[in-house]
């Protein structure tokens, strides 16, 4: 067997949603297992001394970025709708509720599907998915109980997401989307392909 | 005929020697003509208020980046060599006559494979390319004229290079390697062969 492949996302990063987007086709084509890890980029861009993310803090690559994931999505075929990056209600979203919904979510089947979901209508449907409304909409719509964000909210789920924080930041792990293979870490959704080949050659070793 | 893709780089950048190193195989293989633009980062960097690589001013980021280029060197066969990123001598390495010397050899038939030279030289030998002799040493191995370096400090070179970086801060450029179709930007070694389609692409329409 390869090893799996971990996937650590926040929902407001854009390169993240194009990964979720097409990561699982890829990594199934291959026979790997991914292993989805939502995290929140906000303690993780503290330590750089950001207090937003990056494609605000500098604006020549945040007006680089956008053009990049719109051209990207439009190769995955994603209807990709580009947020207003001046309005801080669209841009960065604040997605610890989706994050803390996700990580129980993950326990079961439908995970993956409401990470998706939770990204496309953040990203093509330019829904809040600060809004609890919203995500338990998304959450019902992809099978999962409707007391899911009352779960989410619980002490130790707080403190589950949090660990998970922590995890990240022992791994090095400095933006999202990033790949682990056991220790090896790969950042960006341009290298999930390499991701994906450490761990069929992790096999052969 | 395809566009033409624009490679803006500084000696300096890790990834711009990757670039260097496989992008006129990918551009041939398609029938598209590449023109190298060496520029200086530094001024550009100044933009972000950063006084020197952005690997050094984020460390994690830098520790993951030297991971990251070792790997892909490993993937295209190149004998990458890790230099004391801790020795401000070693890098990033100052990169100005070695700029204003490509620039002219980019005139002729020699140029590509004069910088070629200076990337391997630099990330593959340690060699120290900020000092005239070497350089100078590396211009007539690539058939290039002993008196390159002379030509390359005088007033209307030094000029010339400005003028490139004020070009490349024009199109929005923040970082290298960089590609260019027209005014379409691509950041990232691993942009290539996204830029080389669009250039297909814009022969199309």
């Amino acid at each position: 067997m390869p090893k799996p492949v971990d996937f650590w996302f926040d929902f407001a990063s854009t390169y993240a949603y194009l990964a979720a987007a097409h990561l699982e086709e890829a990594a199934a084509a291959r026979g790997i297992e991914t292993r989805w890890r939502p995290i929140l980029l906000g303690p993780i861009f503290a330590l750089h001394g950001w207090d937003t993310s990056p494609f605000v803090v500098y604006p020549l690559k945040g007006r680089y970025m956008w053009r990049d994931v719109e051209r990207r999505a439009a190769k995955l075929g994603r209807p990709f709708r580009r947020p207003d990056a001046n309005d801080p209600r669209e841009f960065p979203q604040h997605t610890v509720l989706a994050a803390r919904m996700a990580l129980i979510a993950l326990d079961g089947p439908y995970g993956k599907e409401f990470c998706r979901r939770v990204f496309f209508a953040e990203f093509e449907e330019g829904r809040d998915i600060s809004d609890p409304a919203v995500l338990s909409a998304i959450a019902r719509g992809a099978g999962l109980p409707a007391d899911l964000a009352d779960k989410a909210t619980t002490p130790d789920n707080k403190a589950r997401l949090r660990a998970q924080v922590e995890a990240a930041k022992e791994l090095g792990i400095f933006g999202a989307p990033s790949f682990t293979v056991g220790e090896e870490l790969f950042w960006g959704e341009d290298r999930i392909d390499d991701a994906l080949e450490w761990a069929l050659d992790e096999q052969a070793c």
